[in-house]
């Protein structure tokens, strides 16, 4: 097992298998200079994460060509238990119409209301996650 | 209701009792030139975001004096629902004895294992929230 600074790190295919089990992450972005966490649902397809956002939108704007950080996580408060996987890679839009309609059978309709017409598809070039077993 | 890009916003009152509320949150932050999301568990204490981080750590270095996003929330998934507070804020370590006594009182104890002795202070000079009704 490794250790990083006191925690369990996980592999590389329990990554992807938290990656695709969730429904809710987190991404991590710069917008007008600033650090910004926004919750997104998403799927996980292809060893990539999709989101959809509104053009426009200030995450739309933030994401259309960035290096993102995107993170999706689990905890037992109970127990002082959880888990949290980081991918980082560089987001871009999908313009191309027969990714999008690829895409678009991944059903990552957005929970929130207003447009949110576009996909942004981010490939994981860091990989990691970290696991604290907690007091059982 | 305000309503921002589909979202209903918080007041900051409802953002204030959220942060009070949690137990775990997530850091946002630039370590090496890349974004990056960091769970950590916290108190909000004196309307300032309190976590532990270990001297040494990536954690540690990046948030000694840096701006910092600090996010929380919640999601129903049956039901498609959720809500987020996002803090933005710099960041520092608490290095006078007195006020780090005065931290120690709030129980921050970490859940992970390894050494984190050091304090993490941040005041939020931007503090959001966002909440999705759902599907009732």
């Amino acid at each position: 097992m490794l250790i990083d600074e006191g925690l369990e790190l996980l592999g590389d295919d329990e990554c992807a298998q938290l990656l695709a089990a969730g429904q809710v992450g987190r991404v991590g972005i710069t917008i007008a200079g600033l650090p910004v966490i926004l919750p997104v649902n998403y799927a996980y397809f292809d060893g990539d994460v999709i989101f959809r956002t509104g053009e426009g939108s200030k995450l739309h704007a933030a994401s259309s060509r960035a290096v993102i950080a995107f993170e999706v996580d689990g905890f037992d408060a109970d127990h002082h238990a959880g888990w949290s996987v980081l991918a980082i890679g560089r987001s871009s839009t999908v313009d191309d119409p027969i990714e999008r309609a690829q895409l678009e059978q991944q059903h990552v309709a957005p929970w929130a209301g207003g447009a949110r017409d576009a996909y942004v598809r981010m490939h994981p070039e860091m990989l990691t996650g970290r696991r604290i077993a907690g007091t059982g």
